[in-house]
C-alpha cells in the first residue's frame, strides 16, 4: 500500500510533512478549504486553507498559551470573547477560570465548529457549556457592534489571508479597544518571528498606538512554521509582567505555568527588536 | 527542471523538507555520512547520518545557547573545552568572552572541520584563532585524561547514536566532572521534549547524581525537530539562575540576552516534569 503524507509548505522553500493514517473530511465552506485528518504523529488534526491550525497532540500550547496569559493578568475576568477559535480549545481553557460568567465564541465558518465537534471532541467538547455563547459570524462586525462589554478580548484567527484578513488592520484593534471595558485586554496570534517579521513588527506598531501598554510574548508550537509562535498583547490598564504572586491559582495545564507567564515575555535579541 | 527536496525525518510519521538549490558535498567518513547542501530557505546546511546539525540561517540560536548560558553562569571562564562542535559555531561564541585564555575543540570527526571551514565559513572561521587548539580526536578519551583542567566544559554532540553514544552515559558525566576544576560548569545539547522525553528525563537524573546544580533549559531552533531544543547544565558551584545583574556584559548576539539567561530555564509544564 502506498503512503499518504500531508506536506504544509510553510515558505516557498521550506515545509513540514506528515504521515497521515486517513482523510476524515474536505469541504470548500463558504469561506475557507477545510480539511481533517488522522495523522500517526499528532493525532487528528484541521487544515484551513492548506495551513495546520490545530493537532490533537500539540493543541494545549495553542489554547492555553492564548488564554491563561491575559485571563491571569486581569484581575477580575467575567465577561470573555473569542473571536475565531472555532474548534473550542481557547473556550476551553477560558473555562478553567471560575471567574469567567460568560464566554461568547464568533467564529465565521460554523462548519469548522461542527467538524470539530466531531473529529477534535476533547478541543470542542467545552462549546456546548452553558457559560459558553456561539454565535456564528462575522468576528469583525461582532466587535464593531460591542461598547466597554468585555474584560477580555481573544483574538484566535488563522493568517491574514483569506476571512481573516480584516483581523490584522489598525481599525479592527480600535474596535477592540472600543468593545472592551475600561481595564480591559486583548491578545492576538500574530505569527512567527523567522518567516513573518514584517508582519509582528506591524501588528506591534499598530497595537501600540492604541494600547497603553503593549506587549509580544511566544510559545512553542511544533506543527507551526519554525515551531515559534507570537502573541501581541493590548491592554488598557493591567501589565502581564506585574501580577502579583498570590493572584495566580492552581489550573490544569501542560505548558502553562506560573513561572512561564513572565518568562515568555522575555524575548531573543532579534525578536525583541520587532517590537 | 525538477526540484531537490531534502526531508529529515524527525520521527517515522513526520519531518521537516527543504528546497535544495545544490548539493556542495556528500561523504562517508570513517563516523558519519557527511552531507553539505545549499538550502533556498536556510542557506547552507551540514546533515550528519541524515540529520539537521546546523544551518547559515538559524545556527546562531543553537551556538549562543550552548555558550553564553554556562560562560556568564562562571565568574571568570579561563579555559574552556568544546567536545564535538566541529562547525566551531560554539567555539566563535566563547570568544566573545575576553575572560577565556584558551578554547580546545575535542571533534573526533576531522572531515566536519574540513568541510565547515569551506562551506560554512561565517561559523568555522574562529577556529583559526589564537586562543583555540583543535584536536582531531575522541572527546570522551579526551576528558578521561583530564584532571582538574577547565572551567568550562560544552557537549556539542550529535544525537547518541553512530560517534556520540558514549557522550550520554553516566560515565562520560563523571569524566566531566572530572576533568572540571572544583567549581566547573558544563552543558551539554539534550534533544527535544516532544519526541525524545525518556532521554531528556536520563540524561537529567544521570547528571544529578553527580552534579549538585542541575538545570534544564530550552531555545526555538526551528530546523531541529519540534523547534524546541534542551539543554542540560551541571555545575558543582555557581547557580545559572542566581547570576547578579552585574555580572552580566554585551556581547553582540542575535538570541541571547541576559533576561533570557534566566528566562530559558522556565519550562513548559511537560518539560519541567521532564526534570
Amino acid at each position: 500500500m502506498s503512503e499518504l503524507w500531508y506536506t504544509e509548505k510553510q515558505t516557498d522553500n521550506y515545509g513540514i510533512t506528515m504521515k497521515v493514517k486517513r482523510t476524515l473530511h474536505t469541504e470548500q465552506t463558504e469561506f475557507q478549504y477545510l480539511e481533517m485528518a488522522e495523522t500517526e504523529e499528532w493525532g487528528n488534526m484541521l487544515f484551513l486553507d492548506g495551513m495546520v491550525m490545530t493537532s490533537q497532540r500539540d493543541e494545549f500550547v495553542y489554547h492555553e498559551m492564548v488564554a491563561h496569559v491575559p485571563l491571569f493578568t486581569h484581575p477580575n475576568p467575567e465577561n470573555v470573547l473569542v473571536v475565531g477559535g472555532g474548534d473550542g480549545g481557547v473556550i476551553r481553557e477560558i473555562l478553567k477560570h471560575p471567574s469567567v460568567k460568560k464566554a461568547t465564541l464568533a467564529e465565521i465558518d460554523g462548519k469548522v465548529i461542527e467538524y470539530s465537534k466531531i473529529h477534535l471532541p476533547e478541543i470542542a467538547g467545552e462549546l456546548e457549556n452553558p457559560r459558553v455563547e456561539v454565535k456564528v459570524g462575522d468576528g469583525f462586525m461582532h466587535i464593531a457592534e460591542s461598547e466597554q462589554e468585555y474584560d477580555v478580548i481573544m483574538v484566535d484567527s488563522t493568517e491574514p489571508v483569506g476571512p481573516a484578513v480584516n483581523l490584522f488592520t489598525k481599525g479592527f484593534y480600535a474596535g477592540i479597544s472600543k468593545a472592551l471595558k475600561e481595564d480591559g485586554i486583548f491578545v492576538a496570534q500574530c505569527d512567527n518571528p523567522w518567516f513573518k517579521a514584517d508582519l509582528i513588527r506591524q501588528v506591534q506598531a499598530d497595537v501600540k498606538e492604541i494600547f497603553p501598554i503593549t506587549r509580544l510574548y511566544t510559545a512553542n508550537i511544533p506543527t507551526y512554521p519554525s515551531g515559534l509562535w507570537c502573541f501581541t498583547i493590548g491592554s488598557k490598564k493591567y501589565d502581564p509582567l506585574a501580577v502579583e504572586d498570590s493572584r495566580f491559582f492552581d489550573i490544569e495545564t501542560k505548558y502553562y505555568t506560573k513561572e512561564l507567564h513572565k518568562a515568555c515575555f522575555a524575548l531573543p535579541k532579534f525578536v525583541q527588536e520587532l517590537t
